[in-house]
């Protein structure tokens, strides 16, 4: 990888992704292996006028040790300067940048299930309504480093990593800029197209998958990018080739096969040949090869932690599936195949964008709210999704793989 | 440097540095070159009980990036959040390591002396006030690397740095612990015996160096620690061979010459051959082979910056002498002799520690305040203190680098 590469990957997640204009306050989140790519962001973030960028330099080794020693209560705690910070963030219309890529994927192997996936309820709370709220901006990107390399390669491999990142990222195109307005528009229509259905629920089939969720009268669709409540388009992941949206936490039924592996976000383990059933918008089975356990203990962290709060539409053209890899990070697989997510959904997904509305109205709608959000891909060859209308005409959206739903422009 | 040696020195810097206890909440700051180490002490922290660990991890590219492009009011501006922390560190008696040992000397080489000595004025203040002020505990110790071991020995070897710091660390002792309780107390008897003359100001002379410095009536010496407010006894630095005053700000006249050379604590730039000459307490000349721009720089920060917060006693028996190197490190260097240091004075060095007094009453008492304190060694072979008496008698304390005043014990 060269430092020309590095730069422009960098400009692309400072301008295209977290929308960063003169002024700009920017946190950026790392690991302590992300330091190159970290970094470059910063640079650049700084170079387009951003008035201070923070670089917080996490450290698996450090988390360890207080997964070891900590008392219970202090990994759920939620400290007040954390809550302030967020506030001022909000405040002050900051830019959120994150990156991911597991630089060691096995650090947490053999951790107490239920210390590992600890979270602070009320600052991961005031955090995903900050997220939804129209003040800051915010993108996910991942950092290639050995440790994840060795995961998808089996060898610390860092330039095949960032060559199989390069097609989904679009580096490859001479105006990756322009690249990736026009595939924001693509996703966007496609959005239209599902928004215009005005569906009932979607239905989720093949591969071992049988699984229908219900949709929020009115919902919205969204693909390809959201915008502050001032107009700025930006990307909470790069890359992106889904459309979703949020269902109805209490309609969810069937049968979930995983055509992928998990790696949980926060416990980062592998959880392999997963089949979850669901009644009435509920987990109530959990099936794998290994994992299920950790999955079993995220699912009990608080009430909607068990419910879903993402259906997402992703074909066959995906390029992230094109790079014919598991990467062993959300943020690329879920790219590569329909998916849907239990824990928290989406107040921007309500009909008008969930504008003015609290908690409790958000919940009394159907949206599900929850300190977590995994999401699980289920879909690849041989699955199909259909839209169900109120009064039960189904429209294919995805039959055997390919997007069939007719789309303007 | 083995295993077995760094959670050693991790648990000296946790326990008789930071004075870490159960339920305490532990701040460490360290450059991302300093992760081992890092580790080790969260690590440690957590074994002692520490209900939480944070660490923050300072990126010098990052700061950089910030010299090269950030907005110049930027550079000096206190945030909210920042404040809440240092005040919630306050109440709830937080412990702040901070770890030195600069990775890259020369990573600011170049930079506007203006920008890369800018501080955030308002949360300077404040963090001296809560460094003084009785609630948190607080310790700097080294963490050997690669980039400071090449501007030591001008090779990385970081094992040659390691058994340096191994003898002013008293690491080579079978109870390290035992070991710093005994010197601590040296220490001590020394700064009472100090104490016990009521001094009107101190003479250094030799080496090049003639300067007079007034001490404020009834003021304290410190020596080997610090005792919280209720009792608890912590090392700010480790290790520490001095023992040391404020002095009266406004009573400062001659010539310091420098016998090492200076890094900048934040410029990080190398100031050699440094001469300062004083009048009526301010600094009013400054010359130097190299650097002399950038101490002119600190010198302008605020109104303290040019007048003198501290006054130091190192004799020739130093452990840290001893190891016979320039370390090119503050900590280390101001250990190896006599020093001065223009910046903010300290609040325990008033009659009665200053308890309940105001920044003002401060300021009236003569006590300096400011948001630097650059520490300048004066002392080795050759030069001499002595005390002087409000009726002019002189006391020698140091005769040509050899500690001569009696001490009780």
């Amino acid at each position: 990888m060269t430092d020309d590469l590095l730069q422009r990957y960098a400009e692309l997640v400072v301008r295209v992704g977290a929308a960063v204009v003169p002024g700009t306050v920017v946190q950026l989140r790392a690991d302590v292996a992300h330091q190159e790519l970290a970094r470059a962001v910063a640079e650049q973030a700084y170079a387009a006028g951003a008035r201070r960028v923070y670089v917080d330099y996490d450290d698996g080794h450090v988390r360890l040790s207080a997964l070891r020693h900590a008392p219970d209560d202090a990994l759920r705690e939620t400290v007040q300067w954390e809550l302030n910070r967020l506030r001022e963030a909000e405040q002050e219309g900051w830019a959120l940048i994150r990156l991911t890529g597991n630089p060691e994927p096995h650090l947490f192997d053999g951790a107490d299930p239920a210390r590992v996936t600890a979270v602070p309820l009320e600052l991961a709370k005031e955090f995903r309504r900050i997220l939804s709220g129209g003040s800051v901006t915010w993108t996910i990107v991942a950092a290639p480093n050995e440790g994840w390399a060795e995961q998808v390669f089996g060898e610390p491999d860092v330039d095949r990593l960032w060559e199989a990142i390069t097609l989904p990222m679009r580096l490859d195109q001479p105006d990756v800029v322009a690249a990736w307005e026009e595939h924001r528009l693509t996703l966007a229509r496609r959005a239209s197209a599902l928004d215009a259905l005005d569906l009932d629920s979607v239905h989720y089939h093949g591969a071992g998958t049988d699984l229908t969720v219900g949709l929020i009268p009115g919902c919205r669709w969204t693909g390809g990018g959201l915008q502050t409540s001032d107009g700025r388009w930006y990307m909470p992941h790069l890359p992106t080739e889904e459309v979703f949206t949020s269902p109805d936490r209490t309609r969810a039924d069937g049968i979930a096969r995983l055509t992928r592996p998990l790696v949980m976000p926060r416990a980062g383990a592998l959880v392999e040949d997963l089949v979850v059933r669901f009644a009435r918008g509920r987990v109530v089975e959990v099936e794998a090869s290994s994992g299920a356990a950790m999955v079993r203990a995220e699912l009990a962290t608080d009430e909607g932690a068990s419910r879903l709060g993402e259906v997402s539409l992703v074909d066959g053209g995906s390029r992230v599936r094109a790079a014919g890899l598991v990467f062993h990070d959300t943020l690329y697989d879920e790219n590569a195949g329909c998916h849907v997510a239990w824990g928290t959904g989406f107040p921007f997904a309500l009909p008008g964008g969930g504008a003015g509305l609290g908690p409790d109205e958000m919940m009394a709608l159907g949206l599900n709210q929850s300190a977590v959000h995994t999401d699980v891909v289920i879909g690849g060859p041989g699955v199909s999704v259909d839209g169900v209308a109120k009064d039960g005409t189904r429209t294919p959206l995805i039959t055997d793989d390919v997007w069939v739903l007719p789309v303007a422009g």
